[in-house]
């Protein structure tokens, strides 16, 4: 990077223009996990990428989830986990874990960091201002939840008050039962609640394949219907399945367009919106291009 | 209560009246622990107070504490204390541990119950929006944190759109570190930095008294320099003591007057804004009254 | 009343919780008149009931006739009735008084009142700002007006100005002639316009009766094609007949629910607004309940 | 008139230019009473010219007295006035008729008459929104009132929504009582309160004349000191003492000029106003010009 | 004019009242161009009526054109015109000719007159904003423009901010080649895009006329089918044909009423506008009279 | 350039961050002229770079002369130049001429590039809204004028509707008289009025150098008390002088920063707010650093 001289500084910023231009006031969800959020490099690079879109005027929304932290702190508890047919059951004890480890380290880890690199950040979990309503999906997992509703509301007050609004992904019932919602889901929801342009989902894989075992054979732009098609025939298969459900369900619910990206990458989200380079797989409506 | 008729009811919410008006748009800060936080039955009655405040105009902030719940926690996941001078050292992991249990479990369940009962919640750390900057106050003891600097934005924005904020005290240097922060102090330096009309100290004890073993020597109104006298000849003693230089602090700082409360009794909050009847100590500026 | 605790008022004023939050910024017209407005007591009441219901967010807009007032006026005068049909004959100098009477004497008086009781109202009368538009309902008849249009503007702009509107059934045409219009028509018409959640009708009889003879059949809730078979059937007779038309229009012009109410009781409308024990008969469209 | 051509129109619009430019978004407030009051004809221009300088941006207040139209229905209702030292005694009964003439009567008539010709008014007694406080001037002639203060807000309320705010001046003290307060005086505090350009007092004579049998004496222009000198000097006799004092006093709260101005004369005030032909006397701080 | 007393001035203006009240808010768009251009007297009056009518609050818009100006310039510079069928050839020397004299000379020297005449204006050209697109005509006239799209935000943000804007018919393509566009046709999209109340079209003639000769055949209302059949019988001829297309197009896209006006007649929009002598020619939809 | 992967283009972006924060909805003011002006290739990338920092939050003002072009169209149009002292004597139709080319040619041109690039603009001259009012200097040079004052209003609504104001250098008195003024002056008095953060003055040297035959002599940071004893030791000589004076005059008027910048390096503009490189000459007052 020092071979960039500072003129080249100013060529690359004015061909930022365009793309600047494009995303000015429009609203960005990013699902964030994986690789992206266990380095502490690449944190920074999401945080200041953040920073940055949220500067040039995108209305940037961060949501995130937290799996291999609640393991470690339940290990750490001494909470064995118990499961049923592969799902972990989740009783009170558990769901006040995740709790605590979502909306009060990581979250608040994150608001943090955003503030560290100039944004201005404040975190929310599904109880804040009634974010996300949710139910029990089935009683022998306990306080698992599936999302009912997104009240988008105390995420439109904050991106109207300036704020990064961070998202962890707990629900609640109307009698106050907490519960451990999906992270994906729960993005999908709320990027649909909010009708936002892109919902940016981060993963530690390339994009969507159609050899799984060659990188070379990654689908750029895939549409809804091709998806269906790709889910039907069995080349999207493990837990790619669950990650392109979710992805519909966003441009179901509203989003323009989803994209899975590899957060492996360095800033990869300001590649993907302030370059010509997308990186990972693009899906749209089918009517849309 | 059966008792009670409508009639009554009635005439009980009109001679509230002149309460409402006095406090209506000002703002009253509640600095919440003790026995009001522990027991179900007194934490729903508070919650009960918050929302109706706010439902006739009061503009109200909960600042919380939880000491006894990160005490439990830490004893769960194996982590010692060590005390130097009688102080606890709070090394990384405790802090991590406090911010879990602060931030993640404590607030977001004050949150929810607020919720629950009709209120429009968000809660803040001192990390969003960096409400509260701190920094080390002895290096030996860690990162226990001294309040530096009170950003009311992040409450005042929370306030215009309607909602209850509910603060954990933490505090956060330009770095990113994380402190503990004393919830007294933290409640005194935010209700002057928003130059609140109250701040209330809910307790488990009567108020001020100047025989501190006889409830009936209740000091109901004191003013601060008569305050000073009382900590200079001794009167007030142990914990009492960091409690009134608190609450100095914020008068010094710009709030009108402090009452601290026994939390131990129903709908206390209630019972001093909108009846005659306050209970506990008022301490208020020698100039005022 | 002397009996009711500190601790039991704050439950009372807990209870009215649900209540506020329901009607929190709807509009409620109040059409006052009867023994309400002529008891001083029950005026006092009226007026402190009005005042915190403005206090806790809902929007009151006072309606007043004041019949007893103009004939005793005029009797002073030496103003003598003419009737036709058993109809005053109003002529230019008999809507002079009425002027004086209401525009004048009780809507300033109750402008008066509501401000001792710390609320902030302003009268209106019909000519203010082309509030009620009226015209000649019978030649023979002079000047009786029959209401063409409300231009709920003024209303509306004291509403936001945070006023408690006082409004005279004055009504005039574009000519600028002044017509008596009838109150509870008046009322019914403004209600309408405002699209107001409730119009509480202050009557001196119980609601209701199916039996005119007995307050025990009174009937609490009662349907707009309940209502019109029992005018069909005769059980509504004499002076309830027009009063009954009057709801139905209030409700066939866009009011929510209509509450007949006895205004000889204390504090009936903040009982029925702010308690469960509903006091009257209350009326509504048949698709709503 | 029928003389004059469009041109001519046109022509003397374009002239009017300046002035509408100078009054633009200023207060303007008009004590109105006299001739211009009781003659329909002058009654009309007023009304006129008052709705005109609405439209072209002007904030006119309307201030009115009623006198003759008091004693007349005092005589019609057989109350005999009591007179003490000359002064009217004022009982419950007598403010009672002056609060119905004036608030009832005059004020609804006069805002009818806007209306008709195109204005939207609201008419204000002192006791809507708290407009003039008042208090007993002498225990012996009752509810005579002198003004303590007056409460803009109401005005500036209306001022605002677009309205001509029309006042009747009568007073009220916080516990309800209601006085008949002087109508120079009220119009002098209110426009003082209103910070007003222009504070016109409309009379029955050419202005203030050197020689009161002489109208070629008008002094068209009196400085503040000027007046004192002339009061001293015993030039300014009778009726206009209390009217000079008046304008003194509008002019040490505030106003920039007084104008005490012959309402006899067809369209005075737009003359005034729009013209380079100011009528009556001028009277000015002495700092000013 | 010096016989106009201040009476008959006051009278005038009162005249103009309901005029005033029905363009109050109301957009109406000039266009501005030949001997009321020319003739410094007649520019003088029309800067003057521009003004008054923008203090009693009509937003006024000025378009114009500048031929004889261009013809003179391009004369002095020793640039010949070369004509294809009778229409000049514009290629880009001249069309830079154009832009220094329609948005240099011309459009800076009204804005000048305005705010010499006490109102606030800002020039406009096509360029500006992007306010007119336009493309070529036809490849050998060269930038020759005809109007595409007309972007109304840049005269509505002027008109929000109380300036008078001016606007020069020159137009632009996304690559940023500026053409020379017809006057009257800009003139009529830019009223149609405006929604205006009235498109006033300055002329040299009285308006259209039955007999081309004979003054006294003047049509003074017209309506749209009318118009079609005058154009299709061939009463209407030469220059007028363009004309009335413009006046056909401006009310096919919205625009209320067009007036074609003789310019040569002293204040004769203000004529037009605020007396009951509407001048030459009103055009209507065929729906609305 | 092609050399630069999108990943180092995020890296670059990410480091411009700090400086967008700082300059966030700051005013800068660009006087442009020289050789910037004449290029084409950096005529494209000062407009690339004023659009980019609008983008990016930042206020920005262009304030353009001419010189070059007025002498060119002046020996177009035959009109010769008389010189006194030196001064080139601005006869009315040499103004005329100044109009022309300034507000129409290069202002417009300058607004149809910066709408080209995607941003949005707007030109003014010194006409429009009164923006800069100026008076003669020298009857002898004629309407050559000075400034007397800026009314910086029509910028700030420009920049409040979000647009990029350009400015031409134009000057008026109150009578219409249009003057040409200095640019360079021109720009201080405006940055003054604007309280602008920077002032850059792109001129074809480098900056001020200490020895004017070698640039390796370069000031980088003057001080206003250090650029007082240049001048008065004659370090700084000829043309450099009355561009130091304007310098000054515009900190003394209340910019906090001037930069005389080499507008011959690409994107120069850019470079100097938005990376760590700081080209030409930073002058501040004493007070500041």
């Amino acid at each position: 990077m020092d071979a960039i001289t500072n003129a080249e500084r100013a060529e690359v910023l004015v061909q930022a223009l365009p793309y600047i231009r494009k995303y000015f006031g429009k609203i960005i969800v990013i699902k964030y996990g994986g690789n992206a959020m266990v380095s502490e490099e690449l944190r920074r690079q999401v945080m200041e990428d953040m920073v940055l879109l949220r500067m040039v005027g995108v209305r940037v929304v961060l949501v995130h989830g937290g799996g291999p932290e609640i393991t470690e702190t339940m290990k750490k508890l001494g909470k064995e986990s118990v499961f049923i047919d592969g799902l972990r059951v989740t009783d009170q004890e558990t769901v006040d874990i995740v709790q605590m480890v979502l909306a009060g380290k990581i979250n608040k880890t994150l608001v943090n960091l955003l503030q560290v690199h100039g944004g201005r950040a404040i975190g929310l979990s599904g109880m804040d201002g009634g974010l996300i309503r949710a139910e029990m999906k089935d009683e022998r997992l306990g306080f698992v939840g599936a999302v009912t509703k997104v009240n988008p509301t105390p995420i439109l007050d904050l991106l109207e008050k300036g704020y990064i609004p961070v998202v962890s992904t707990l629900g609640c019932d109307k009698k106050g039962n907490v519960y451990n919602v999906n992270g994906d889901t729960a993005a999908a929801y709320i990027a649909g609640a909010l009708g936002a342009e892109r919902l940016i989902m981060m993963t530690d894989i390339d994009g969507v394949l159609k050899d799984r075992e060659d990188p070379s054979t990654l689908i750029s732009r895939l549409s809804v219907s091709e998806a269906e098609s790709l889910l039907e025939e069995g080349v999207i298969t493990g837990g790619m399945i669950p990650k392109i459900q979710c992805c519909l369900t966003a441009i179901a619910h509203g989003v323009r367009k989803v994209i899975i990206m590899d957060g492996r990458v360095s800033h990869s989200i300001l590649m993907e919106i302030l370059t010509n380079q997308g990186a990972g797989t693009m899906m749209y409506h089918d009517a849309q291009e």
